[in-house]
């Protein structure tokens, strides 16, 4: 139940998560769901946030781990996301993000998860940044994690990778000197400052 | 009606902009909302997209048309957007992206319009990078757009000023050749590159 309702909000958020959807889209029955969530819709959709700030949070380490320059390791955050997206047809963002917009204003406490979740995935990619001055990880990792989760919005709008993949080699470029239309890393050539 | 759809468009997406809520909102009676537009919520929302796209494009084109160094004016994109988003004690954020993220499979209409507002935002800023060679420029006005609508994102969910404030500076820090974190433009005096 989990996992549909993580699917659904990835789609289409709050809209689309509705209990009946997910009862449908799990195979579960109703009764089960209430269950095992008591608290419902919001109960459902809280694990559903968590599942995601775990999954989402062990693939940005483990992209930021591997051996590599660090621009390439950022500019590759932004090309898998892009792969992952287009393998879904362009029908699967972000769920923290899509739940942050639908939000409405009685909804504090899906907001605050939300928070934690950007919270944690900020602390995550600030940690693999090796190479970046201690004190300027958090605000680089804060505008890495804007950037792509703009971009991404950008992309599904789009139909098109070339939001998510653009953006992040222009980012890449600029946190490596190399300025925001850098070549790729084949024709490392042109480096500035 | 145009103006009360976008407002809860704003507040909560696809998922806030339900007919009767418009109705209510707007305080128009029903019936004048299906002559005026007849292709119902779809096309409504389709008026109060392209709304948004002409008053931010011409806010966009407004901040970056001042005569001021291009960093400051990029750092007051993000700094006006939060001062807006705190005003409305952040419960109004882009509609666009709040669409972009409710769209289900059948909505591509809307998803075409989302697309198009973008584009047009992204041209816009391309068109104020005075400084920016002509080849940057669209590349750096999708970063740009990326993270601002990202960060918006961001400081939604954290109800603060700070995500928007932060990407802001780091960026036009980066942009700038400063690094992502420049001292505020009073005290210019920590340049790098």
């Amino acid at each position: 139940m989990v996992l549909a309702t993580l699917d659904l909000l990835r789609r289409s958020g709050l809209t689309g998560a509705g209990i009946n959807r997910v009862v449908a889209d799990s195979g579960a029955p109703k009764g089960s769901l209430y269950h095992y969530f008591p608290g419902g819709k919001q109960e459902l959709t809280t694990a559903a946030l968590h599942e995601a700030g775990d999954r989402v949070g062990q693939w940005l380490a483990d992209v930021l781990g591997r051996p590599a320059p660090l621009a390439d390791r950022i500019a590759a955050l932004f090309a898998e996301a892009a792969a992952r997206l287009q393998a879904g047809r362009f029908t699967r963002g972000c769920p923290v993000a899509a739940v942050t917009l639908d939000l409405d204003r009685q909804d504090a406490g899906l907001r605050a998860v939300c928070r934690e979740v950007f919270d944690g995935w900020q602390e995550t990619i600030a940690a693999g940044l090796d190479g970046v001055p201690e004190d300027e990880r958090l605000p680089v990792a804060r505008l890495i994690l804007a950037t792509f989760e703009g971009a991404l919005v950008l992309a599904r709008a789009a139909a098109s990778p070339d939001p998510l993949l653009g953006a992040g080699r222009s980012l890449a470029g600029l946190l490596d000197g190399r300025g925001p239309v850098a070549a790729p890393p084949a024709g490392r050539g042109r480096r500035r400052g």
